[in-house]
């Protein structure tokens, strides 16, 4: 289990905002706002969900943001542990794309209806 | 202007799935992200908007995250100078308030209508 499937179990529990959160809930939290706190990283999620069928390679990506292929590579590796992408390979690429509810299930944490 | 009022400027016609974004774009969603991506933050975000009156002081926090004053009064800087927190003395304490819209601005960078 990814630590964005505990933090989707968890986030339907108790949100950031509606009751202290224990330790652990916000440490999954932590560890997934960490994979996106970085701007490279923020514009892949963004080139992903933007390109045509909502699918990019690691070709596009390193086009699109000027840094080497090993960069990018490192980039897309700390998304898809954390739960964020999905990998495909077909051919000589990998492909990627937005696995869905991700980057809701942190906006859900983080927001939740004030007491 | 702090980072998060240029997200939130930036939120609402750029957000991370609509577009791609800019690089200063996402500098400016990663640089928030990071400010709350540490387990003690989101502990003391969750922490302040379950306090009665939304309202918590250095010495609350300290107790019930069994941290120093001096860690707490760290995390409390980085969360205020992102924008996420407002700070008011009042005699001898401290008191954090989440700023309204904060959290929701961070949520809105990651979530929008898909195209």
């Amino acid at each position: 289990m990814t630590t964005l499937e505990v933090l989707g179990r968890s986030a339907c529990c108790t949100p950031v905002t509606a009751d202290a959160m224990s330790r652990a809930d916000a440490q999954a939290v932590a560890h997934a706002l960490k994979a996106l706190a970085e701007p490279a990283r923020v514009q892949i999620i963004s080139l992903v969900a933007a390109s045509s069928d909502a699918e990019a390679c690691v070709c596009d990506l390193q086009d699109a943001l000027g840094l080497s292929q090993g960069t990018v590579s490192h980039h897309l590796k700390v998304l898809v542990d954390a739960g964020f992408l999905q990998r495909s390979k077909r051919g000589t690429w990998a492909y990627y794309r937005l696995i869905p509810g991700a980057l809701e299930s942190v906006a859900a944490a983080l927001t939740a209806p004030r007491r």
